[in-house]
């Protein structure tokens, strides 16, 4: 693309105060970009900004021609409104895919979204690439959160799967993943999902990535997915590890949607 | 609201063509509106209009402010395009509730929709009304139709029951329908779900009007559910009729919305 019309994709992230585990997802986002030739933008506020001051840059990146791609990282400072700050990031450049605008099209037959959310996009990418079939098959989404398992779901369903969504308020939530084909389970609990929860064979993608006590790692804790791993790979067809599983392809679907996007505003093919 | 404000809610309708059954539904939520005191306006152009000539006549509704909701019957003629004409309606009048950013916060936690989509808000407020549990209930779409089945079960998950979507692609749909305990038929299939899909005791809320031949009735045919009614009725706990279960409340809710809307513009409560 930079050699054909002299456009380089470019990729901005905002992140306001200075938690951990965001600061270490923005350097990998940065480190990734760099990787494949995604020119980032950052902007590091402090975590007692004003919501205007980050509407501010949002209103600047929006109109840089050289940003296809903006990103607010979450979770934001309570006193911001997430939504006001969300639905500020112009559809166009919306990279995250959490527009509602963009959700209602996922939603929708007949309709695409400008922009495919990064996890479930991560999750779908993984079943075609280990040739999982889809169409006709029974899957189940544990969780139902804005930014995964309802934009699973929604995926799963235009691929014409069955899906069925369980959640806190499921009863016997394991008899229902026991009839599954494919499960997605992003609820944020760790080993939620044991090995007597899974029908023979199953595609497993465990979105979760959860802290759990360790006295041997030298960090004092290890993180485990949603899914317990170690039952749970002896039944599965497939299962994705955690770490390593789907945190990389999120990534990687951020690089995807920003390059759509630069191809898109440039008309390139 | 007339007495206190002064304010009349007015809902228009645009009708192109002159389908028959599309001719009764505009009808029918005339009578509605004269019966409940909302002002209606319609509009028939003839099946060979422009889109142009439809994309007027909702922009000189979008800024009457004694309209409050704006219909555009469907189907539209085939040379039309559905998507332009329906994001051409305001959002604030949109009280089919089909714009996709409607579609979008109706999906999403913590949003919510300007307006509900009026045949599954009626099927909700038939659960309501009659009693039925939905929280950590299980509960069957079976159709995915934008107008029905995708919201219904958006609503029902909304209200925190256990949804499964059924379509044309699903394998044994009977044996994931029997689990449910609340279903909502919305395929267009003339007696699709048997006595046998049915668990006993659920709730079955019947969407479908299918002509079937009738050489007795004096039109020559009948109007059908989805839902085989005399075997299921035996076997489930509620049941709606066709005709006459969702129908007339599908009228209703359009008549909610309007009211709702005129209320949200002239802030009365």
């Amino acid at each position: 693309m930079k050699d054909a019309i002299g456009v380089v994709p470019g990729l901005a992230v905002i992140l306001v105060g200075s938690r951990k585990d965001s600061q270490t997802y923005v350097r990998n986002k940065k480190k990734a970009c760099e990787a494949v030739g995604i020119k980032s933008y950052e902007v590091n506020l402090p975590e007692d900004s004003s919501e205007d001051e980050v509407l501010k840059h949002i209103a600047t990146f929006n109109s840089d021609p050289s940003v296809h791609g903006i990103l607010v990282q979450l979770p934001l400072p309570h006193h911001m409104n997430d939504e006001n700050i969300l639905n500020a990031v112009s559809i166009e450049k919306d990279v995250d895919g959490f527009h509602p605008l963009n959700i209602g099209r996922l939603a929708m037959q007949g309709r695409d979204p400008f922009f495919v959310p990064c996890t479930p996009k991560g999750c779908m990418e993984l079943l075609h690439r280990y040739g999982v079939e889809i169409k006709g098959k029974r899957a189940v989404v544990i969780g139902r959160s804005n930014i995964v398992g309802m934009p699973a779901a929604l995926l799963l369903q235009k691929a014409n799967a069955t899906v069925s969504i369980v959640h806190s308020n499921t009863k016997k939530p394991e008899e229902i993943t026991r009839q599954a084909d494919i499960v997605i389970a992003a609820v944020g609990v760790a080993n939620l999902v044991r090995g007597s929860w899974i029908k023979p064979g199953a595609a497993i993608i465990d979105v979760g990535i959860n802290p759990v006590d360790d006295p041997e790692s030298p960090r004092g804790y290890r993180l485990v997915g949603d899914v317990c791993y170690e039952e749970a790979s002896k039944i599965a067809g497939l299962i994705t590890p955690v770490p390593g599983g789907v945190g990389p392809m999120t990534i990687a679907m951020l690089l995807s949607n920003t390059l759509e996007s630069a191809k898109r505003i440039h008309k390139f093919k």
